[in-house]
């Protein structure tokens, strides 16, 4: 399983599921899908895939199903509120095959933080947990997020996320952290494509992306990411794009 | 087929597939799903399904051949520059088994555009397409776009990417659109769940979302978004949501 054979090489995989109508009718504009990267690929786990999906059940659970199989961790966003569009729990609880119901221990967390606020039938539906999960706590607002075996379920409101993604994050295993150096140079992409590539040819197991850019003060430039595990791997590869980058200044002078 | 039933329906359904490293290590926060959502959704186009996936070009060919099966439309955004790591093209190729090579009316294209500028080999790389594509202009930068059948294949840096989608826009069959209202009351979801999921319940065929919102000034309130194809419909909820408001209004007062 390719799950398996990343892992013996210190790469721990992640996929992200996004759920949510708002999303997908440009209402709402993402804003977790680079936070969660962002801290994931500091703690050495790579995000592989990204899914969004409508506020269905069957897509959700399709969803759920084809990433949990496929990596190592699922974090999923949105849909854990009070109303009748908030179905992940019910969802996530389905594609495991487990039962739901209200979880006391996120009663108690929900009265504890809320001490005068009722606790409604629609409010009592946020605490509705999938047997088998553990609870995220929400230092933010009202009701927990939760882990069930390797996917973490956690709000859409980017605040309470964020919170939700500290808490969960001293469960997760890391792997081995990708390091990363960029070097710029001012020319277009196109330029010095021919020898990035024999540089990357060079070095088969770092990864060299191009990135084109232009502001009006500088004009058109390209940066060049390096990345890799591995230290030395990544000093070699990065002394040979710096090379590349004297070699197209001296011609370009 | 789901499509076909949409179809008739007057629902025609998209789905936007990004392809990039950067964006999955959080390095590049992507702008463009949040825009092509925008801009479909005006259309009557529904987008059900996103997907951000690696520079490799196994889970590109994966992707594509999932969501074009399934979806009227697929947009692509990223990957078609001329480095080593630009593989969209030759990956929609093999999606699709057909060859690929420089494409004549591309080079014609790109020569227009910048007279002065040498083809590298590199460059000429941007103008290899698949074949049977039609090319898409691109007015702000250097290489076109293009559609295959259903693929839709664009840029990745917004700017040029906005001016693609805006360039074959008109070249797309628009769905009945979408019809929105929003209601918002300064409550928590929590204290009108029960009578929102009641109203849901009376119009099956409209869709209901509630979004918690929380500022400074105004505290806690709640978005109630009703969206539906007919006006008769959307009157109808928007009606019942309107009396609920109302009702709430005076039970709090």
């Amino acid at each position: 399983m390719a799950t398996d054979a990343a892992m013996a090489s210190g790469e721990v995989h992640a996929a992200i599921l996004v759920i949510g109508d708002e999303i997908l009718s440009g209402r709402t504009k993402d804003r977790n899908i680079g936070h969660i990267c962002e801290v994931l690929t500091a703690m050495g786990i790579d995000v592989r895939e990204v899914r969004v999906v409508p506020d269905l059940e069957d897509e959700i659970v399709g969803a759920l199903n084809a990433l949990r199989g496929r990596y190592a961790y699922v974090f999923t966003t949105g849909g854990i509120g009070p109303t009748h569009d908030d179905i992940t729990a019910d969802s996530v609880a389905r594609a495991f095959g487990v039962p739901i119901d209200v979880d006391e221990r996120a009663v108690a967390m929900m009265r504890q933080r809320y001490a005068d606020v009722e606790l409604t039938p629609a409010r009592l539906r946020m605490a509705r947990i999938p047997a088998g999960a553990e609870l995220i706590d929400n230092t933010v607002s009202f009701a927990p997020g939760f882990m069930l075996d390797n996917v973490i379920v956690m709000a859409g409101v980017p605040k309470i996320m964020q919170a939700m993604l500290d808490a969960v994050a001293p469960r997760l295993r890391g792997g081995t952290p990708m390091l990363s150096q960029t070097r710029q140079l001012g020319c277009k992409e196109g330029d010095i494509a021919e020898a990035l590539a024999a540089v990357q040819e060079e070095h088969g197991e770092t990864l060299i992306g191009s990135y084109p850019g232009y502001s009006e003060e500088r004009g058109y430039f390209t940066s060049i990411v390096v990345r890799a595990r591995q230290p030395d791997r990544l000093d070699a590869a990065v002394a040979d794009v710096e090379r590349l980058i004297a070699r197209h200044a001296e011609r370009s002078s």
